[in-house]
C-alpha cells in the first residue's frame, strides 16, 4: 500500500483525488490538509465522500506528511515551491498539481506567475508528469510537476503532428474551451451560476499562463522553439475541455494512421474513427483523452479536436497516474472507472 | 459470474446497466438487444463505453437470453410482460426495469398504462425490487419489478414515517423534482436543451403513473389505504430526485432517530445529519439515497428530503442491487463507485 | 418624466431596474450609485447596457438623490432604513427594494434580519407594494417596501383562495423554487456553477427570512393568523420562481373560475387554462405572474402552480409597477416586454 | 402600418418573429401558417406570447398572404422557393429566413443542401440581407435571403480585415460555437436536455453548410476567392453565438481603430474597449453584435471575438431590421429591447 497524503484539499482536485484514492485498491489515504478547515471531517464540505472518507482536515503544521510515501498538493500556485525540499529531504515523492515546478525557464515563471520561485534548485529535477511523453522519467523521479489542464488536451493532441514534423511549426493555434470547474472552487463573482450559465466567452487572449508551458511542451517535441496562439474559453459546463487545434500540413499523410499508432499502447489516450467528433461527456469523471483528427475538404489544414475532464486527466487522474507509474502499480490502478453519460 | 443479458440498451437505464455491468467483478455481460441499433457496436451508441464493452447490439430474436442467468429488460412499459413468462421457463431470472409487474392492480394498471396487461399470472409472483423493504423475498424471486424513480426516492423517505405510525395518513404531500433523464431518451420537444433548460415546471398534477405505485408501497407500509398528493416537476439537470415530502405528526418523536435506526444495517440509504439539506449532486452516479428530516419551527408538520440519481437508485443500480442480492453476492458489489462532485 | 434615482446598482435587481427604466418613456433616469464601483461606467459591469446607459457608479455622498422624483434602493438589507428619513423629509418618494419595511412586527423583524431596526416609525406608514393586494394604498404612499420575490409568487397564488375562505388556513404549505439570480450577485461558494449547476436542493427548512413576510401577507388575506411550512429550494436556472401552493378546501367551489374572476382586471397576472401547467420561462424577463390551479382526482386537496421572473414580477419589474401607479402612469408603462422563449 | 404575414411559425425563428413583431409599433401581423398546428392559438405552443398575439395558426392554403406587405418564410430550407415567385407577382415582398436565396453558386446549392433548386430565376434577384454590407440593395429589394446564424457573426467579424486587405486570404480560420437553439425546434435526440447539457462538442468538421454561405460573402469582400476552414461548436446555452476568428496579418494597422472607423455608424454592432472579450449574454435578446480584435503578443496573428444571439441578428432581428430598411422605417424600429443579463 502506498501511504499518501494530501495538502490543500479543499478545492475541486482535492475532492477528485479524494474521490479517485478513496476506491484505489494500493493507496492508503494519510492525511489531508487545510488551514481553513482544520478540524472540519472531509465529508461534511464533499458529502459525496460520506462513508467512504473518514478523515478529517489536518491543521498543516500537525500533519504527517513526513510519514507518506506520496504527497499530492493540491493547493494554489506558490505553496508546493515552500514544501517541496524539505519532503524531498524526507524521502517523500512529491506530486505538485499547481504550477510551481511545470517551466524550466524561472524567468519566465516569474512573470507569468507573479511571484519569486522559492525552490529554483528543484525546477530542473523535476519531471513534467505527462506519461505519454516522458513516462520513464516518472517512474524514477521524486518530484512530479503534473501537467494543467489545458496543456494536457493541447499537448496530447498536437504530440503525433510535431513528432512526426508534419505541419508548419508557426501556424500552429489552439481554441480551448474549459468548464467553469477549471476556475476553481474559490468564490468569485465570474463563475457564479448566473454570471457563467448560458453563457460563453474567451478570456486570457492577451495571455494565459497555460501558453508557456504548453508552448514548451510543444517546442521539445518539434525539437525547436515554436509561436502558438492559444484562446482560452468558458463554457457553461462543469467538467471538461474541448480542445480545437489547427495547424498547416507541409506534407502528405494519413493522420488517421498516425495518430492510431502514436497512442496504440497508451491506455489513456483513445484515438476516434475517421470523421468523428468526441464530446466531452465521453470523458466525463474518466482519466481517458479522446482525440479525433480531420483534414477538412482535403485542404491543408488539420483539425484536431482533444478532449479531457479538467478534473480527472487534466489534474487528479493524471497525478494517480503518476503515482502508479512512480510507484510500479498498473498504470490504470484505480482509474478504471467509465464515464457517467448521460 | 453471473451471465447477464439486456434487453432494449438503448436508453439511459440501459447504458447504465452497462456502465455498471462492465465493471461489476462478478458479471459477464453475454448480450444486449437492440432491434433498431442490431449490429451496431455499443460504443458507437455510448462512447464512454469504448474499450470498456466490445458487444454490438444483437438482433432480439438471434440473442442468447435463455442462456444467461439473468436478464435485464431496459425497455419500455409493456415489453417484458410478453417474455418473462418464456425466459422464466427457461430459468433464467427476470428484472423487469420498466412498470410490467410494479402494480398489483391488474386493472388500475390496464388503465393507468392504457393496455391489456399480457401476463397477469405472473404479477402477484413478482417481487417490487424495493431492498430496503424486500430484501428477503428479492432473494428468492426469479421476476423483479424494479421500482420506479420518483417511487423509490419517495418510499424511503416515507417509511419510517409509516412503518412507525406517527404520521396521519391522509396528510402526506410528495413534492417531487427530476432531472430531464428521467424522461428518457426518446426525441421529444419538450425534453430538447432549449425546451428544458434554464426553466422549471410541474407536469401530470392531475395525474401520474408512478402514483398508484407510490400509493401502494405506502399502503403496504401503513397497513392501510392511504391517499397521497404527488407532484412531479422538471428542473433542468440531467440526473437526479429530490423529493421533498410533508405530512402531519400527531404523536411527539425524536425523527432523528427514528431515520437513523430505521436505516442504520441499509448500506445504500445515508441519514443526514440533524438540520441538513442534502443536494441531488452528492448521489450523481452512486446508488445511494440521502435523506433529511425536518420539523420545521417544531410545528406539527415533519419535512423529509430525499434524493437519488435516478438512473442509479431510481433504476439501473438498484436493479444491480437486486442482482446482487438474488445471487447472493455482496450486495454493494460492483456499485462502490463515489458521486461525481462537482 | 419622472426623475429617478437608484441606490446600490451594482446587483442583479439594480441592473434589472436598469434594463427596464432604460426604455420607460416616462422615466428619467438622474443618477446611480454604488460605493465600491463610484466613477465606473455602468455599462463596464454590465454590457447588455452599452450605447443605452451612459451614467457612471456616482458615489453615495455626490448623488443629486434629493433631487429625484422616486429613489429605488437596490441594495443588501439595512440601507434603505438609514436613508429613507432623509429622503422623505425631501419630498422624495422611496421604493426599497430590499426587507427594511416589509414586515410591521418590529422584534419579528429584528429576530429574522439580525439588526436593529433604525427606522421604526416608518414601518407602519411604509405599504407593501403588492399592487394587486395595495394598490389604492400604493397610489399616494410615499414609501413602498417591495415585496419579495417568494412572497410574492406564494401570495398571489394562494390570494383567492384565503380571500374567499375556502381552505383551512392550518394546511398551507408552499413549496417554491428559485433560480439562482435570487442569491445576488455576491461572490458566494454555494452559488458557483459549479456547486448549482446540475444540481438540486432545498436550504433553509428550518426558517427563512421570507417566512414572516408571507406569513403576514397571507394572515391579512385570511382574516387571521395562520401557519405556514415554507420549503424554498435553489434549482439550477438563472431566473424565475415555481412556487408549488398545497391547501385543503373545506368546501365545494369551482377553483377555476374563482381564479379567473379574482384577477379578470389585473394586468400582470395571467390565470392559465384549466389542466395546465405554466412554466418559469414563460414570464422570462417579463412582469408577468402565471398561475394554474388543480385538483388532483377531485380529492379535497388544491394545488396552485405560481410563476414569476423573480428579477422582474419578484424585484425590479413589480417596482417600476409600484412607480407608475404612484405617478398615475399606464400600469404597464414600460413593462410591455414579452418573456424571452426559447 | 406594414402588413406581416408568417409562413411557418412553429419553429424559433417563427417564435421569435412574433415577440419581435407583437411589439413594433409600425407592424401589424395578419396571419401565421403552420399545417401541422392550423386551428391552434399561437400562445397554446408559445405561452409568452398569452395575450400579444391573439391569432391561431392558419393552414397556409387559407392564409391571407397576397394581402400582406411583406412574407417571412421561418420554414426549413426549401419551402420559401416554391411560393416566392407567386407572392412577389401578388406585390408582396419576401424574407426568407431560411437558404434558398444565399448561395448565388446554384449547383452548389443544391449540392449542399441535397434538392434541386424550384426557382433558379430568383436567386440573381436576391439581395443578401447582411445590412452592414447591403443596406441600399436591400432598401429597395423585394426578396431579401435572410443571413444565417453563423454566416452573420463570422462576417460581421471579418468584413473590416477584408475590406482594408490587411490579412492573408489564405488563412482564415473561423472556429464557432452555438447555443442549442440553433438547431431548431425538431425532436431529435443528440439536441434533449440530457445529451447537450453539460457536454462541449465539434460537428460537421468535414463540411457545413455554412461553410459556402460565408465563403461566399468573405470572398466578396476580399474581392477574390479564399478558403475558409470553419468549425462549428454545440455549447449548452439556449441562444449564442460566439465567433472566434483567426487570420495571419500582412502589414501592420491599428486594429482597434480599424474596426471602430468601420462600425461608427452602425445602429447594430459593438466594438468593444481594447483589451475585452464580449459574452453572449451580453446580446441575449438583443440585435446587437459585440466585436473585440486582438493581437495575442503583438504577433501577426489576429485574433476577433464576435457574439450574437444566434435568434435576434442571427435571424428574426435580422429579418426585422431587413424588413424596416425595406418599408423606409428607423432601423431600430422594434429593436430597442435591451439584453437580457443575467
Amino acid at each position: 500500500m502506498v501511504k499518501v497524503g494530501i495538502v490543500g484539499g479543499t478545492g475541486y482536485t482535492g475532492v477528485e483525488l479524494l474521490r479517485l484514492l478513496a476506491r484505489h485498491p494500493q493507496a492508503s489515504l494519510q492525511t489531508i490538509t487545510s488551514r481553513a478547515e482544520a478540524g472540519i471531517p472531509v465529508s461534511t464540505l464533499f458529502p459525496n465522500l460520506r462513508g467512504s472518507v473518514d478523515l478529517a482536515f489536518a491543521d498543516p503544521k500537525d500533519a504527517p506528511l513526513a510519514q507518506c510515501d506520496v504527497v499530492f498538493f493540491a493547493t494554489p500556485n506558490g505553496v508546493c515551491m515552500h514544501q517541496a525540499r524539505e519532503l524531498l529531504a524526507s524521502g517523500v515523492r512529491v506530486v505538485d498539481l499547481a504550477a510551481d515546478f511545470r517551466i524550466k525557464d524561472i524567468p519566465a515563471w516569474e512573470t507569468w506567475y507573479g511571484m519569486k520561485h522559492a525552490c529554483p534548485e528543484l525546477v530542473a529535477e523535476a519531471v513534467y508528469g505527462l506519461p505519454e511523453v516522458n513516462r520513464d522519467a516518472i517512474r524514477t523521479s521524486r518530484l512530479i510537476a503534473n501537467p494543467g489542464c489545458y496543456p494536457t488536451a493541447v499537448q496530447l493532441g498536437f504530440l503525433p503532428l510535431l513528432q512526426s514534423a508534419v505541419v508548419d511549426t508557426d501556424s500552429l493555434i489552439a481554441d480551448a474551451k474549459s468548464g467553469v470547474s477549471g476556475a476553481g472552487r474559490k468564490a468569485e463573482v465570474h463563475t457564479l451560476f448566473s454570471e457563467a450559465s448560458d453563457n460563453f466567452k474567451a478570456y486570457g487572449v492577451p495571455g494565459h499562463r497555460h501558453l508557456p508551458e504548453i508552448s514548451q511542451g510543444l517546442s521539445a517535441m518539434a525539437g525547436k522553439n515554436l509561436a502558438l496562439t492559444f484562446v482560452p474559453h468558458l463554457t457553461p459546463m462543469i467538467r471538461g475541455i474541448h480542445a480545437t487545434l489547427y495547424a498547416r500540413l507541409n506534407k502528405a499523410v494519413d493522420l488517421q494512421s498516425l495518430y492510431e499508432q502514436r497512442y496504440a499502447s497508451e491506455p489513456f489516450v483513445d484515438v476516434q474513427p475517421a470523421g468523428s467528433h468526441p464530446d466531452t461527456r465521453s470523458v466525463r469523471g474518466a482519466n481517458t483523452c479522446r482525440i479525433a483528427v480531420h483534414q477538412p475538404q482535403g485542404r491543408d489544414v488539420v483539425v484536431v479536436l482533444s478532449v479531457i475532464d479538467n478534473l480527472v486527466k487534466g489534474a487528479a487522474g493524471q497525478a494517480v497516474q503518476n503515482m502508479n507509474i512512480m510507484f510500479d502499480l498498473p498504470e490504470a490502478t484505480g482509474l478504471e472507472s467509465l464515464a457517467l453519460l448521460p
